[in-house]
C-alpha cells in the first residue's frame, strides 16, 4: 500500500473524490487500519484520529465506509471489490476515456469467492488495461490457511487462464513492487504478492490465531520501537504524483425525460418492453445514461437501449453478482446514471452485493423482469417471488412496481432523479402485455377504479392490479362495488392514501400480490394499517412453491386471479354486518 | 447425454433414487427435455408423457424439479449444479466411501457464474476423483454468444488452473466421448465438449435466436424424419449398467439428543457457542451428522464439532454460495443431516442457492451467527440485519431465533428431526453471552416474564429478549408490569400464544428486534395480529444502516435497548385511557 500510495498512484490527496484521481479499492476491507494510515500519511487524516478506530463517535469504522471521502464503496463482505473496480475501470476506459487507473487490493482468502472470478472474466473480456489487482497472498485466513497456501504459481496460472497478465513478486520488496506496478499493460494486470502475515513481529509472523487481533500493550510498544528504528528518513515527507486532468466533467442533475409518455389510454404493452423503450428515450437526451444486462436483454428489453446506444450498453453475461458490482463501480463518484436488468429471480444471486451497495449509498437502478408465477411454463426456478421481501429489507431503497407503460416510464425517470437521495431503486416488471390504465401517473399512488358505493378497497400491483380491475367489472354486475388502488411504489408505501380510502370502504381492505406472503405488498400494507381501528385486512398471495403451467392457470391455482379476488371480496362482505 | 446414460453411468433405471446409482445433475436445467428423453429411453417415463411438457397437470416441468424421482435437486438458476455435485461426490468419497460417481452437465453460458469456480476449487482441493463435469461448449447464449465463443482451449486452461484434469472432445463424437469418460482419474475430470447448437438442423445450426424456441410444425416433421432415417438399429433396446452395491444404508430417523440440555438456570453462554456444543453432542450419537463452515468456525463455534468429529467437518472456505450448494448435495437422497454455518450477513451471498434448495425440498440446516448490530465494532458490512426477511420469504423454511443455550440445543435437535417435512431451517445466533432463562424450553414459544398486573406484552428475540427482561425489571420499580414472550421460532410464529397474552395486556403489544423494520419479527407479528380488534402494536427495530461502535452503544443509538423499551412502554401507557 505504501508503494501504491506514494509511488504508483496519481491523485490529489487533498481531494480524494477528484474525478481525475486514480481509484483504489481495498477489497480486503478488514485491513481498514492500513487504509486509514495511508490517508494519514498523505495528510488527509490527522494522526491523532487513528486511535479512535471503531469508536462510536469516529468515522474510522471497522471496515471502510463512505463516511470517509476516500472510500468510494464499502468493503468487508469479501470478494466484491474487484467487480466494483471493473465498473470504475470500464467507465474510465470507455465512458470517460481518461487516463486514471484503478487499483484493487485483494486478500487470498477472498479468492475463493466466485464473484472474484466473474470480475476476472469481465476485465479480460473488455481488455481493462487500466485495471490492476494486487493479490496479497499471506497464506493465513480467519480460521485456517487459505486452500492454496503460499503456492503463488497456482494463483498465477488461474489469473493467466482468466486472461490477465500475472506477475509474482515478493510482497515485502519495495523494489519488486515498484517495478511490477510500472510495467506497460495491454490487459488487466495481477500483481501476485507473496507476503508473510505479521512480517517483522517474531511472535506473530506467519502464525495462525492473530487474524484481526490487537497486540498486547507490551508487544505493541516493542514493535513500534523496532519499526521506528528501521525508518531511515523520517523527516522526509512523501507526496503522491498529481493526476492528468483529462476526465470530462459530468452533471447528473436534470436527467429527465424530454417529453411525457406517449401511450394512449387502453394501449397494450408489457412493462418490460416499456422499460426498454423508456431507457432508450432517456438515453437519447442524457449522455451518461448507461445500461447493463446479464445475457437477458431480449427478455428485459434492454436490447431496445442497446440497439440505439450500443456504446453505452454493457453486456455482463450470466454473472449477476458481478453485474451489480460493475453497476456500483460505474455509478461511483457520480460518473453515470446506471440501470441494470435481469430476471427478478436472479437478483437473489446478488443480494450480498445489493446489501453492500446500499451501505455504500450507491445510486444504482435495477430492473427485475418476469416477476412472479405469472411467467408460467418455465417453472419456479425462474419466478421472482421473494424479490420484494429482499429489496424492502434494503435500507433507503425505493421499490417501484409499475403496472403499465406510463408508470414504468415514470419509474425510469424518477429512478434517475433520486440521485443524491442516497437510494437505489428496484423496478419490478411483469411479463405479459397489459392495458395502459391512465395517461398521467401521479405519485405516489392513485385510485384506478372507484364509485361512491365502494365496499372494499383492493390493492394490487402489476399483473394483480389488472386482475383486480377485471374483478371490479365482474363484481359490478353483482352490484358489489370495490375501489382499486395502484400503489406504484411498494417502498415507500403511500399509507395515507391507502388508509383514507379504506376508511371510505368501512375499513375493508384486500391485498393481492404475485409474491410469497412474507415481506411483500401484503405485509407492507399490514405494517401500514395495523393500528387502524375497525380495519379488516385480507391478503391473497402465493403460499407454496408453484409449478409450471400457463400463466392464467397458475394465477387461478395459487388464488391470485380475478375470480379469487371476487370470492375474497364476497366473503369479506358476507361475514360483515355492515355489508350493505 | 446418450453416452452418459447408456454407456458410462451405472444405475438402476427402475429405481432412480437408489443409493448406489451414479448421480447425474443437469446444471443447464433449461435442457430439461433432453433429460426427460433419457428417462423415457430407459423406460422410466412413458413416451406419451413427453408431449405434456410444461402443462399444468404434468410433472415434466420447464426446468427439472423434484416432482420427478430422477431429479435430486432443482436446476434452472444457472451455475449451481456443480456445487451440489461436489456435495454428492464428497459424500460418496468420504462419508459413504462407495464407488458411485457423480456427473454434472454444464452449459457454457453458466461458466460465467462465479459459483462454478467456487465448486471447481472445492472439487480439486478435496480431490474428488469421483466427479466428472461435462461442459457443453455450444457457443450460443440467450441473447449473445458466450464470451469465450468456441475457444475450448481457453476453457481447458481455466479448468486445469483450478486443478482439474481437462479433456477436449468433439461433443458430437460418441467415440471420443466414450473414450474420455472412461479415462482413469485421480482428480476431478472436466470433459470440454465442443458442440454445435442445433446440430443437424441446417436452418438452426449454430445460429442465434433459437434458444428455447420450438421449431415450427413443418420444420419439426422434417427434422424428425431425418433423424429417424439415421437410426441404424432402432429395434435394439439399450440398458444401463447396474451399479456396484456398496453404499451403506443410512437412517436419518430418530436423530435426537441423547440427553436434555445440561445448562443451569442463570448460567451464561452465547448462543453461538452453545450451537457448537450442541452440534458436537448431536454428532456424538449420530454418525451421519455433518457440519460445514466457511472459514468462520471460530466465530460460529462449529470448531467444537470439528475438534470432536474432524472427519465429518467440511471446511468450505470463503465461498458461501458453494457451501450452501455442497450442503444441499450432502443432504440429497437422505444421506446426511447437514448443518452449515457462517455469519448471518454472509448468507445473503447465497440467497439464490437457498431459494433453489427450498424448491428442491432440501433439508439443509443453516446457522447464521453475529446477527444484528449488536456485533458492534466491525460495522454494517458484517451485521446481519436482513436475514430474517430473507429466510421468511423462503417457503417451508423454519426460522429459529434461540435466546439461550437451552433453546439453541433444542433448535439444533429439532432442525435434525424436521427431516421429511420438506423444510430447511435457519438458526439465528447472536454474539454475546446471555443468561440461560429457563431449563425447559417448550415449543413453540413461552412467556418468560409475567404477573397478573401486566399492561403490555413485549416480544423480543435473542439479544432484544434479554433487553426486554432488563426493561421489565426496570419498569417494575416504577410499578409498571410487562409480560415478555420468547417466540423461539419466527417462522412459524406462535400467533395463538401472542394473541392470547396480548389480550390479557389489553391489546398492547411491543416488538423489539435487532433487524431492519422490514420482513423481520415485527412484520411477522403485524401479520399475525392485524385483524385483532382493539390491539395496539408498537415496533422497535433498526431504521438506518448502522455504524461501528460498542454493542451497547449501538443498541442505544438505534433504539432497541432496555431504555428504549421502557420509553416505548411508558408512551403506550400514557397515550392510553385504559392504562391503569
Amino acid at each position: 500500500m505504501s508503494v501504491l500510495f506514494f509511488n504508483t498512484m496519481k491523485y490529489r490527496a487533498e481531494d480524494p473524490k477528484n474525478i481525475n484521481n486514480d481509484r483504489f479499492i481495498l477489497s480486503k476491507g478488514h485491513s481498514a487500519p492500513a487504509l486509514y494510515s495511508m490517508w494519514t500519511e498523505t495528510g488527509f487524516l490527522k494522526e491523532s484520529e487513528l486511535l479512535s478506530l471503531c469508536q462510536v463517535e469516529s468515522n474510522l469504522e471497522g471496515h471502510p465506509t463512505p463516511k470517509q471521502q476516500f472510500v468510494d464503496v464499502v468493503t468487508g463482505s469479501l470478494g466484491q471489490g474487484l467487480g466494483v473496480a471493473c465498473g470504475m475501470a470500464y467507465t474510465g476506459k470507455y465512458f470517460d476515456k481518461s487516463s486514471y487507473h484503478v487499483f484493487c487490493l485483494l486478500g487470498d482468502g477472498e479468492l475463493s469467492e466466485g464473484a472474484v472470478w466473474e470480475a476476472m472474466s469481465f476485465a479480460s473480456y473488455y481488455q481493462l488495461d487500466n485495471l490492476v489487482a494486487i493479490l496479497d497472498i499471506n497464506r493465513l485466513g480467519q480460521t485456517d490457511p487459505a486452500p492454496l497456501q503460499h503456492h503463488v504459481e497456482k494463483y498465477q496460472k488461474r489469473c493467466e487462464a482468466f486472461g490477465w497478465h500475472a506477475i509474482i513478486v515478493d510482497g515485502h520488496s519495495v523494489e519488486e513492487l515498484c517495478k511490477a506496478l510500472s510495467q506497460a499493460r495491454h490487459q488487466p494486470t495481477a500483481i501476485i504478492a507473496k507476503t508473510t502475515k505479521g512480517k517483522g513481529i517474531p511472535a506473530v509472523e506467519d502464525k495462525m490465531g492473530w487474524h484481526a487481533k490487537p497486540l498486547s500493550k507490551d508487544m505493541a510498544e516493542g514493535v513500534v520501537k523496532d519499526l521506528q528504528a528501521r525508518i531511515m528518513n523520517s523527516s522526509k515527507r512523501l507526496y503522491p504524483t498529481t493526476p492528468v486532468e483529462d476526465a470530462p466533467p459530468v452533471s447528473l442533475r436534470n436527467v429527465r425525460m424530454p417529453s411525457a409518455p406517449a401511450y394512449k389510454q387502453g394501449e397494450k404493452i408489457s412493462t418490460r418492453k416499456a422499460y426498454g423503450m423508456a431507457l432508450a428515450k432517456l438515453g437519447r437526451y442524457n449522455e451518461r445514461v448507461v445500461v447493463l444486462d446479464g445475457d437477458t436483454n431480449n427478455f428485459t428489453y434492454s436490447e431496445i437501449f442497446k440497439n440505439e446506444h450500443p456504446n453505452r450498453f454493457v453486456e455482463c453475461y450470466i454473472a449477476q453478482q458481478n453485474m451489480v458490482s460493475v453497476a456500483t463501480g460505474c455509478a461511483a463518484r457520480e460518473r453515470n446514471v446506471v440501470y441494470a436488468s435481469t430476471l427478478a429471480s436472479f437478483f437473489t444471486r446478488a443480494y450480498d452485493q445489493l446489501r453492500m451497495a446500499a451501505i455504500s449509498e450507491s445510486n444504482i437502478n435495477l430492473c427485475g423482469s418476469h416477476c412472479g408465477l405469472s411467467i408460467g411454463e418455465d417453472g419456479p426456478s425462474q419466478m421472482g417471488l421473494e424479490d420484494l421481501a429482499m429489496f424492502r429489507a434494503i435500507p433507503m431503497a425505493t421499490i417501484f412496481y409499475p403496472s403499465d407503460g406510463v408508470s414504468i416510464e415514470k419509474a425510469v425517470e424518477l429512478a434517475a432523479s433520486t440521485k443524491g437521495m442516497l437510494c437505489s431503486s428496484f423496478m419490478r416488471c411483469f411479463m405479459r402485455c397489459a392495458e395502459t390504465l391512465l395517461l398521467t401517473h401521479p405519485c405516489p399512488s392513485q385510485v384506478v377504479y372507484q364509485s361512491a358505493e365502494d365496499k372494499v378497497t383492493v390493492i394490487g400491483a402489476g399483473i394483480t392490479l389488472h386482475e383486480a380491475l377485471a374483478a371490479a367489472e365482474m363484481l359490478k354486475k353483482e352490484r358489489i362495488f370495490i375501489r382499486v388502488i395502484d400503489p406504484f411504489t411498494i417502498k415507500p408505501l403511500d399509507s395515507k392514501t391507502i388508509i383514507e380510502h379504506t376508511r371510505q370502504t368501512r375499513g375493508r381492505i384486500l391485498t393481492v400480490e404475485d409474491h410469497y406472503y412474507e415481506g411483500g405488498l401484503g405485509e407492507a400494507v399490514c405494517s401500514a394499517v395495523v393500528n387502524e381501528q375497525g380495519f379488516t385486512l385480507q391478503r391473497l398471495a402465493v403460499a407454496h412453491v408453484p409449478r409450471s403451467g400457463k400463466p392464467n392457470e397458475l394465477l387461478k391455482i395459487y388464488g391470485i386471479d380475478r375470480e379469487a379476488i371476487c370470492q375474497a371480496v364476497r366473503k369479506m362482505l358476507s361475514g360483515s354486518a355492515n355489508a350493505k
